[in-house]
């Protein structure tokens, strides 16, 4: 008997191996133990060992596979390494994949199995369930959901086997099936397909073509690896890189330098500007030095109050809890959360100065001046902060961009030029004729 | 015939209204469509809608609920305001919730059913099949596994519905079933059973406690909710704040300041250092302004890096690739990553102090010194700001903290500080004799 808290254990070691080192592992595995761990290795898992293995064992192994799985296997393969894996599959599996093979891999049609159980409309219920117990023999991937098909592969409606149960052995399909049901297109995206798994608690969802005719079957645990991995993405984004396509550890050095130098450079580039906008203000600053003493404190502040903005508003639309059209009661709402902020914010830069002024003579006689400034300049520059993170989703969105492009990285970019300014005009005003 | 692609319509408005608009809307639903949409709400949502129905109403739509649902709405309630939706309850349904009740609500306990079917080892397939049959016309979350108990409730096996439809009528359960399955115990963390999920691709998980007796199952559609919301909290963490517990526009204005406020005041505090830090090396700016213009640029791009380096250890630590004792290889691997990344941004600002010191003299005549400085101290601190923002959750994490807390703020501000301090000794060191 296996224990789930022993399965962190056995599979400890295997993030962290080479792919030669897995398949060596893998190789030595007792034959009860090797066909379960291949079967919950992940696609990439598949296609590392079974590139990896001698070509003696890959038929074997290919085989083990649902027919699904060798697509998303397949997907990780160079696009010239696919075709002798392709020949070692038995015809009817071949022409599946290679239909399979045919949609997006992110689209519904790209997540479905063709291996679900179905029967006519004008079958009796006995008649249903001895028929689906013949296709339970060969494997397919739930017997839960029975879909109802015409003639022509349209799905005329879809029928659980517990209602078969329950329901009597003379009765007609078509009068126990459900006509209501929730269905995909083949292009659905799969961030919409998991939102309509969460929203309905459905095991498994039928693809439908715009003719109504029946394409497969997406179930709810291919949907478990979809909202991880999409997590994922946005979590690489949000932190400001390009999303990785494979685990960390698997990862090339050179891949990984690659995917973060982009967006790091192009950041750079924009913090240059803030080199230009202090140099508009070396007078200022000559003059007095104490100001520039508070520059990465106040240009941070914004910076934060942004991240925290911009990361809310993201996963609010990635879950679907906000909407294009939202955006003018978020901003209004964002103003005066970014007011509250940048006010706490600015009590507390005042009493730091206050009192450093006062006690260690830090800041020179004008230390009330300083610290009003800097006060003024946090709250303006919180308030541009949050409304910037908030408003920059909706932007990206808006012209087709992913709104996870809003990064933290790049909010805090954006706000550390035009914070500069905003801090320099609020000392220009509350300082000028005394400090400058 | 509804339509996927109509259920965002459907749900648009649904995220944006008051819980008091949505009882409204709600009560003015057709029965038919009723009952589907309350099904398919939230927890929360749940809780709404019961809270703000009139009480004739409450009982009715309480029953429709399964006892886990309630129990999931009932959190969302005061403890005080409990009470009287326990008393609408018939007898059995309140045991089971009140059984339910007791379990930790992330855990497995807390995520768990009751309804699940159940035979006897001895009884042939015939019997078992005839006697799920009967509990089918229960509420069951699923038939598909069915689940061997012996006369003292211990789990002896699994058995799947497809099993017992394909083996020989006359054969025992006791022959047919699988022994060797995967279970988790009542206080299993739920990220661990989400883990479990994606792994072996199951569709509900038998939860036993350590004697052997089965508690309940969880089923994969609890969570997909489960993953998108630990990945939402995981989000909020790293955009510098705490996680929010319920949607964006449900919260209190009040509750959404003081989520945000207190980090923002901690990394406030922290980037007071900033000031000193500076205020150290005030004779260094008043001699040479130039220093001080290239501070936003240098310090965040210490910043990026280290967001980059420490989203990318967080999501791979949630995803279990990376663990606690993998952090030797991974400082090796993310020094290069660093040398990498600030070599890249170093070349990059010493062509632009470079092109513009020469043309148009903007730097004074020592602008080649200050593009070395500056290039310099740029490879130094995004190798250091790499470093950090890839130890940091390593670190969080040895000592009990949610890793997820190493935010890009976070990562930002320590390596504000510590930017500054490196910054002005290569500047002291490269320009001392001229410059300084």
């Amino acid at each position: 008997m296996r224990d789930a808290t022993d399965l962190p254990a056995l599979l400890e070691v295997w993030p962290g191996l080479s792919a030669e080192a897995r398949v060596e592992a893998f190789l030595t595995l007792p034959p009860d133990l090797a066909e379960p761990f291949f079967l919950a290795r992940s696609p990439l898992g598949h296609a590392q060992l079974l590139q990896g293995m001698p070509e003696s064992l890959r038929r074997l192994w290919l085989r083990v596979l649902a027919p699904d799985d060798v697509v998303d296997a397949l997907q990780f393969m160079d696009p010239e390494d696919r075709a002798p894996f392709l020949a070692l599959l038995d015809d009817a599996t071949r022409r599946e994949v290679q239909a399979l093979m045919a949609y997006v891999e992110d689209e519904a049609g790209g997540l479905m199995s063709l291996r679900y159980a179905r029967v006519r409309p004008e079958m009796s219920v006995d008649e249903a369930l001895s028929y689906i117990r013949k296709q339970a023999k060969a494997q397919l991937e739930t017997i839960y959901y029975v879909y109802v098909l015409d003639h022509a592969q349209r799905l005329e409606g879809v029928v659980s086997i517990r209602e078969l149960f329950v329901a009597r052995p003379e009765q007609v399909v078509r009068d126990v099936m459900r006509r209501d049901f929730v269905r995909v297109a083949p292009d659905t995206d799969q961030e919409v397909v998991a939102g309509v798994f969460a929203h309905e608690g459905l095991l498994a969802i039928p693809v439908v073509d715009a003719d109504g005719r029946m394409q497969g079957i997406v179930t709810v645990d291919d949907i478990v690896h979809v909202v991880q991995q999409e997590a994922t993405e946005d979590a690489h984004k949000l932190g400001g890189m390009e999303a990785l396509d494979r685990p960390y550890l698997q990862m090339g050095f050179w891949s990984l330098v690659l995917k973060r130098a982009g967006w790091l450079s192009i950041l750079f580039i924009g913090e240059m500007l803030t080199a230009s906008a202090m140099g508009a203000y070396e007078a200022e600053i000559k003059h007095a030095v104490v100001l520039a003493l508070f520059i990465p404190l106040i240009i941070s502040s914004g910076g934060n109050s942004g991240s925290q903005a911009s990361t809310l508003i993201i996963r609010a639309m990635a879950l679907g809890e906000v909407r294009l059209r939202d955006w003018w009661r978020i901003l209004g709402r964002e103003l005066l959360v970014g007011l509250a902020l940048g006010t706490i914010l600015a009590t507390l830069g005042i009493i730091r100065i206050s009192v450093w002024g006062e006690a260690f003579d830090s800041y020179g006689p004008h230390y009330g001046l300083v610290a009003l400034a800097v006060g003024v300049s946090l709250v303006a520059i919180v308030m541009w902060g949050t409304l910037a993170g908030a408003m920059l989703p909706f932007l990206l969105r808006k012209i087709g961009f992913d709104p996870a492009s809003a990064s933290a990285p790049f909010v805090a970019t954006l706000v550390d030029v035009s914070g500069l300014v905003i801090y320099f005009t609020v000392a220009d005003v509350v300082l000028g004729g005394t400090l400058l």
